[in-house]
């Protein structure tokens, strides 16, 4: 959280919800706060954010917080809301209290929420360079965040649960050929919810776009099962908006 | 434009972008601004908006530009993009001129885009109650807005067409029965191209929520057409979410 003066910004700033998906949760990248305030210890966590300087555009702010703590670059970051609830700062003392420490203008009013999904899960890890008070987070663990990014993450997770249900983001997050076990499994993790396995898969069967390959699991301990591909091409052929009378 | 110096957020402006549709055209609602610079006199375009209190929210304040505008209130107002590209506001000399003729701070730099869709046939126009400088403009024929205005617009025709596509909002600007040439006249206009009238028929005669009424235009002096209404029940019913495995 560097500043310097003539630089920044002093009302707008970004925050990141970074959704990480690692097939056993959904995870999000926090940053720990550990501050005292009116003699009591403070450990608590935040969304990673900074203010926005004169010379960056907003996008340009959000990767440039997420490079800074991952060590990530090309991250797809989108713009899901722009919040600038008076006093949203502010309504704990002790958030007063850290702003002042770590020397950010407390009239800082608008914020910029962006918001992205990435595969943690094994081949992309040892990319991840984390800083030492930046760690993933089981979402379904979180209950309480600095400020009112609680209330940011959860419009966040409404977005990407509404994103995965319409449109094939669910797709990037495995690998290129994956089982229909795998394929149940992230919807179940991301919507927090079981499905049907029955069901599930009847509704697979009618998607030309997820094609099954002559190739199967080896050296597992159960029945080995079939790999699937999901094709863009078909996808983009065969996908209809509701309401376009032009194609 | 009203300004107070200790009730504005110097850095933060909202700026509303409003399409009416009249059957006849799509129009956009603009603000003349009528200067001199450098003994030249410009009048020019540029989308309603203006600085953010500190004691408002961003939606309180885009509903208080339009009302202050148009008089109406309760308008649906979507936040569809903040931008904060750095000198988006002094790209040409006149514009930087004219921020210092209103008072308005030149450091503002991000700005909240609203966009919001309404009929102003017939029976709404009535209720409108524009001021002086504020009128309709048909989009089609506007090539040149003040500041970035101009890329703020297509942004935003951009989401309307796409959001005309993918969901219902067409029928809110039709009247509660309306003929299947109404309803193709409404995606012309907002698309801006000509549709085929016979795909479109298909097409529509395979939406279960377009119901047909057992009832017909009278007084007109072609052959009577027949009044369809759009059943909110069974779109909300039929409606498939591609990726939705939970219903």
């Amino acid at each position: 959280m560097t500043q310097t003066n003539n630089s920044l910004n002093y009302h707008v700033s970004v925050d990141c919800v970074v959704f990480g998906f690692d097939f056993g949760k959904l995870n999000v990248l926090l940053l720990e706060r550990n501050f005292t305030y009116q003699g009591e210890e403070y450990n608590d966590l935040k969304l990673p954010g900074d203010l926005v300087r004169t010379d960056e555009d907003l996008d340009t702010a959000a990767s440039r917080v997420l490079k800074e703590l991952t060590g990530l670059e090309n991250i797809y970051l989108r713009q899901f809301a722009a919040i600038g609830t008076p006093n949203r700062l502010n309504r704990l003392d002790r958030d007063m209290e850290w702003l002042r420490f770590i020397g950010h203008p407390e009239e800082v009013v608008v914020t910029v929420a962006y918001y992205s999904l990435i595969n943690i899960d094994q081949d992309k890890i040892d990319k991840f360079c984390l800083q030492a008070n930046t760690r993933w987070h089981p979402v379904a663990e979180i209950t309480e965040l600095a400020f009112d990014h609680m209330e940011i993450l959860n419009d966040a997770l409404l977005m990407l649960r509404s994103e995965l249900k319409s449109n094939p983001i669910g797709f990037e997050l495995l690998p290129s050929k994956f089982t229909l076990s795998q394929l149940q499994k992230l919807y179940e993790v991301i919507l927090g919810t079981e499905l049907d396995k029955r069901n599930f898969r009847k509704k697979v069967s009618n998607m030309p776009y997820v094609v099954p390959i002559n190739e199967k699991e080896k050296d597992v301990s159960h029945k080995p099962a079939r790999y699937y591909i999901f094709s863009k091409k078909v996808y983009e052929k065969t996908r209809k908006n509701s309401f376009d009378f032009s194609v």
